[in-house]
């Protein structure tokens, strides 16, 4: 039992956090399930270091939301807990024939938000998007978190950089590893070393060798020349990791076996030592041979070799991509029964209302969602969905990942820069201010 | 299609790096895919911080290693990239009839390990102690950073505080949440608040309420204390959060209904403000009421709220527990064919053969596994599968917390520390420091 923490469409509607379930029933129970709530989620604050987030996550936030069911198996066991135990007897009926009945505008994937900017807002009875809340949230922060950080990639490495998301074995369960290739490929970087992620993307998988297989052909023949012609035998195509015992020797004598046309080779791959000497030497024996780097890489280090003139044609990105602080977005009330609403927690306030982010040359504006078009801009969140029913086809890929690098090549240096970037931040409407002026004057209700 | 990014046991034997089967193919291909190997998980140095490592997730790798086939559509799926057309034929037969039949040793789950101790050894057939690597790291690396991080937390916290797993919405995918869930109970936290990984692991969730139900009912009724009366109709044990608008004022209300027999109330949540502060107020006006708090708590925040006497019962922990630096566990071939192998890589050395971690109250011994027993020591590694079966039940959650909890209680307090822990590190047997010596000397196979 401890062992089947795996996941499909009929685990969607248990994985929440119990609060929702408990507070759904007190809805219930008090006549008020029904009442339509605006829920937004967005960021406060973007990470440390961070100028800009790229939105993705999209598209497994619409599966859930299309799919999630509580079937005789998760009411019996909901009832077991024992926790339920006052709950009114229509919860249980509400679950039963429960599905999502709302809508949902959100910004296409691949676009850049900044602070305070919705990325998605869930229109729907309230029991309905209050349940939805926390499957959202950890939709979007990973999925924005990592796109957000290719993108980044992608700018620092140059268009012509091969980038291949390598990450799996350090990423948070084999289930992050397939998100985080996802979002890696939406965000700008060209494969995923994932097997079973790059099928169900529709993409090819990439990869080179390891070490092991060096070590086992060397220890087995006495030999690493050995290896790496077992290894081109069946894929002549791959790049040869040339690093397990001495680097330069394995690229001298690799020079001598092309000059004397026993070898061809299309790329080599570096795992370990000084990259920016050991490429350098690489590329001035093996000229035309690309070479990829890999080892603990992120921007900041890409940057610092392009900046030592490391000769290096692709980067291997894994732990450091993959994992890290967490992009922290929340999910909050903004209208209730026609209502606007703000939380007032210290340190915490919000921007009441639904809302509309209206994207023109001369920067964002964040404004009531019922306000006049702005002229010349564009406005970020779209309907995605209506009635519970998808009304718009989620985009491609391909699209996301040209998305994002038109938009982050379109951004101002300074808020893409690696050190200190400085963040956009949206101008607040005449209206939206006002609102939340009048909310925070609000007597505080007894 | 892209949103289809949920796993099941069928997806085990495709969620790999693509290297794993190019070697495969390769091994096939050279006739020593068959070879008996030997390949050992450890960490070579412990996360910044970290005085111990508390080894975790061996239910799911066992599940892995017990399941992972490869059926004809995981098959068709690899012959259509075109990446294997040179693959022997011999490839395909050894994946359609291929299971895992090896032995596995390994650390249980719950017990502290340290730099270059082995936490998994597998001894099988090359290619499939090859082809699991990036599966068995994935699972063992998050599992052992959350029941460390766990585990820390406890040993700040004390035994009777109550601790309790928040983080779904900030982890790393949906499968993220419920692994995280699962290695915090195992490393020492009382209850989780994912609904679906208690249940998957025969627990009770647990949970409070909401900002957005208080402010739903104050928006709809005008007033906060009907939020708090209608939860507590049908929840009366739950806690309050009471810091959606003014928390003292919020304490003062309750206090005087329970003074005045209109309300019973078992807890609070506070999720903002000055916690110390607060929290005292709280514990002044609502003696016996538990206080619980929450947000970006981790176990230095705990220590910290802790020394300024902050009056607190329990901890919500999130964010700061489920992401994060990951555990950089490796996977490291160490035998093969009877011969031991050693990487020579720069600065990352490995010891060589295959090995056995003795624990003994002077410290632990690191030898090689056919040395003989260290007297009044244990050894750490003991066989879990057999031939590719489990010889040996797994252990439940509650052994692995008791484990976990009892073992570092009997680490020295300068291992256990905060800041700047030191990390015990193992003693090299003389036989074992032998064999590296001789392996390094080895000259490099050309």
């Amino acid at each position: 039992m401890t062992a089947a923490l795996n996941l499909g469409p009929t685990d969607y509607s248990l994985l929440t956090d119990l609060y929702q379930l408990t507070m759904t029933a007190c809805y219930t129970g008090e006549g008020i399930e029904q009442q339509p709530a605006s829920f937004e989620l967005f960021t406060r604050r973007l990470p440390p270091d961070f100028g800009y987030l790229i939105a993705a996550g999209l598209a497994q936030a619409v599966d859930y939301l299309r799919q999630w069911r509580f079937g005789d198996e998760q009411i019996t066991a909901l009832q077991a807990t024992g926790i339920f135990a006052q709950a009114p007897d229509r919860f249980w009926t509400l679950l039963a024939g429960g599905r999502f009945t709302g809508d949902v505008w959100a910004v296409p994937e691949g676009t850049p938000v900044f602070a305070h900017e919705p990325m998605l807002r869930v229109e729907a009875p309230l029991w309905q998007a209050q349940l939805a809340e926390t499957y959202l949230l950890n939709v979007l922060n990973y999925q924005t978190l990592i796109a957000t950080r290719a993108a980044r990639l992608r700018d620092v490495a140059g268009p012509t950089a091969i980038l291949l998301e390598f990450g799996t074995r350090r990423a948070f369960s084999p289930q992050g590893a397939l998100w985080a290739a996802r979002a890696a490929l939406a965000g700008g970087l060209d494969a995923t070393s994932n097997v079973l992620a790059a099928l169900r993307l529709g993409q090819k998988p990439a990869g080179t060798m390891a070490h092991a297989l060096v070590m086992v052909i060397a220890t087995l023949q006495d030999s690493e020349d050995e290896a790496f012609t077992a290894f081109s035998r069946y894929f002549p195509d791959s790049p040869l990791l040339i690093d397990t015992y001495d680097t330069l020797a394995a690229t001298q004598r690799l020079a001598q076996q092309m000059e004397r046309g026993e070898r061809s080779l299309t790329g080599v791959r570096l795992d370990s030592g000084d990259l920016v000497e050991l490429s350098q030497q690489v590329r001035s024996r093996l000229p035309g041979v690309k070479i990829f780097a890999s080892g603990d890489l992120d921007e900041w280090e890409i940057a610092r070799l392009q900046a030592a003139d490391a000769c290096l044609d692709g980067y291997g990105l894994g732990t450091r991509l993959v994992s890290g602080r967490p992009v922290n977005g929340v999910y909050k009330l903004v209208e209730i029964a026609g209502q606007p609403t703000m939380k007032q927690s210290s340190h915490k306030e919000t921007y009441p209302g639904r809302k509309q982010v209206w994207r023109q040359a001369a920067g964002d504006r964040l404004a009531l969602a019922d306000e006049a078009p702005l002229p010349n801009a564009t406005p970020l969140l779209v309907l995605v969905m209506r009635g519970g029913e998808l009304c718009r086809p989620l985009d491609d890929l391909t699209t996301i990942r040209q998305r994002a690098t038109a938009a982050v090549a379109g951004l101002p240096a300074r808020t893409r820069c690696l050190t200190e970037p400085e963040p956009l931040s949206a101008e607040i409407s005449p209206a939206l201010r006002q609102l939340r002026a009048e909310l925070s004057g609000d007597r505080i209700p007894a």
